[in-house]
């Protein structure tokens, strides 16, 4: 706690291991966001708002602040709320004198953090609605059954998470709530961190494959999926960890109604078809063929699930397209995944 | 190589570690269903064929065959080639004098064992004409690229495979074949069988997660699905490893044809709807929480990727409903996955 480095959990090591990364520069905190010490659209914003600021410490010219920019935006290709993090912190810093560079960095980073905050809060209770109203319909006492896909949940933001949001409202209001956890294959971020964050907040909860949601929903034991978004389109377009659209499939061949929950920096407005025009990350084959857990000796280790000559390939994400996506829930409300619910909600 | 005793490929120690298990009881035999020491539908029945002949060679009464029958039934409840291998070494032993039951139920298991290379060559070269079809349509010497869940391949059977049967076929005829081999979370049969035989025989194949699939579809990375089934019913719907019904919700929505491989020997002429009436097989939440492969040194290990006390669930099966099955590849030819289509090929 030195006042201006940044300490971030190295999500690699959970559940087994909590331990605190510091970041003292913007190339670790570059590396940081590239090798998923941190992930999370809305975290990895974050931890790029303070790369900036760490960059301003270094040298507050022109010219680091365009290199920080252009060196953070490069290490995820996909998800959006980067660019806009980055987008935000260049358009503020840019026009001050080069002496107030650096104060206003770490105060707009920090803003940038708070407003999360407050950003999932309120989605979270738009949320919350939803669920309230199918545990109306169920018989008193009877969870709601949510089935999720990767973690959107605080870890993956500054607080309060996307997807689990209303999830941790609602078992804190009481409304019983239990969750299928993907356990989101190839990184496994269901498994290591979206059951230990349920854990932690005693919310129940259990593990699955990612291939058991489709069974689940054909027997009637999932009454809705939220997941969350690392870009959703003017359109409605939603872009997710890989998995996503076939669990979205799922939903709208059994009538489960599937939701997406966001804050609204994760809107692209440039774009409207996002199966041309997102990129889509692949990430290394080893994510693929080596699984990393705790060994009979209690340590981190990795094992190989394939031969060593066996080729694999790992995209990261998917896209579920809008006429398969219920609604979208933001920090304004509950909307259409459509070009009209979106213009509407947001008034553009 | 006694003569009598049955020597069966340990799959779970493969890709890494090629070792032979010795079954010399029927005791043995029901243990290496149960434990998946073997595992794929016929694999399954020939196995248990020749378990009911152990079971002859310690005592050949009434009681015993009867008793051998039970015990190995009850090892899987979703496969239905073991209730077809079972009842037809019942029906051939039964009526004959105890002092012939012996040699008989040798000869028949590996009667059963013969039927099923010659089943799996002749659906083999059905399914090969599809592949042929796809390939006509495309530019000369561009692969066709199947996608493939779980393993249908030779390991699964006695010789050829179902799914991968026309594979193998085309890749002998010059005809160009890629695969797409999903991992088959959770026990890995994509990455660990599928991945092995296919590098064996020299098709070119690349290992995916269970998650990419979709992604691959809507970018018109994939010709034709071809999976293989547990059990299928007399209209059509197809058990087969959880997760296929994801793949062909999939398929249908991306407009690519769905195949699934199949002996006869797998149709359940009893029933009809395969969601209500099959039953599908939980299995330990050890298999989804801890993953086997090798480490640093060369050991097969384990690794835990939860917190110890995170609960799963896992559903070994799911159905895939005949209306996404594009067509059901057998030993007569290929059928539309319906009452009509199964009926008319085999003059039900």
């Amino acid at each position: 706690m030195d006042g201006w480095s940044v300490e971030v959990i190295d999500q690699r090591r959970l559940p087994h291991d909590f331990s605190i990364v510091q970041l003292t520069n913007v190339e670790e905190a570059a590396v940081a966001i590239k090798d998923m010490v941190v992930r999370g659209a809305p975290l990895i914003g974050a931890t790029a708002a303070y790369g900036m600021a760490l960059a301003m410490r270094s040298d507050a010219s022109d010219a680091t602040l365009e290199d920080a920019h252009s060196m953070l935006l490069e290490t995820r290709p996909t998800a959006v709320n980067l660019r806009w993090a980055l987008e935000t912190m260049r358009e503020v810093l840019l026009p001050l004198p080069r002496e107030e560079r650096l104060v206003t960095a770490y105060s707009q980073a920090a803003r940038i953090c708070d407003e999360d905050v407050e950003i999932n809060r309120s989605l979270g209770e738009h949320g919350l609605k939803i669920l309230q109203e199918i545990a109306a319909r169920k018989k008193p006492g009877e969870p709601v059954n949510v089935l999720t896909h990767c973690n959107a949940g605080w870890i993956a933001t500054v607080d309060w998470g996307t997807a689990l949001a209303p999830i941790y409202l609602a078992h804190d209001s009481g409304l019983p709530v239990h969750v299928w956890v993907d356990e989101t294959r190839p990184r496994n971020q269901g498994a290591s961190l979206t059951a230990w964050e349920l854990a932690n907040h005693g919310v129940p909860h259990t593990l699955i494959v990612d291939n058991a949601g489709g069974h689940l929903m054909q027997h009637g034991m999932v009454d809705v999926c939220i997941v969350g978004t690392d870009r959703t389109t003017s359109c409605g377009d939603v872009c997710n960890k890989i998995g996503t659209y076939l669990k979205a499939l799922a939903a709208k061949d059994n009538g489960v109604p599937f939701y997406v929950a966001l804050p609204s920096s994760t809107i692209d407005w440039s774009l409207r078809d996002g199966l041309k025009e997102i990129p889509i990350e692949q990430r290394d084959a080893r994510e693929v063929t080596h699984v990393r857990g705790l060994n009979a000796e209690g340590e981190l280790a990795e094992v190989a699930i394939t031969e060593a000559t066996t080729k694999a390939s790992n995209y990261g994400f998917d896209v579920t397209p809008a006429r398969l996506v219920t609604g979208l829930i933001t920090e304004c409300g509950v909307c259409e995944a459509s070009e009209a619910g979106l213009k509407k909600l947001f008034n553009k």
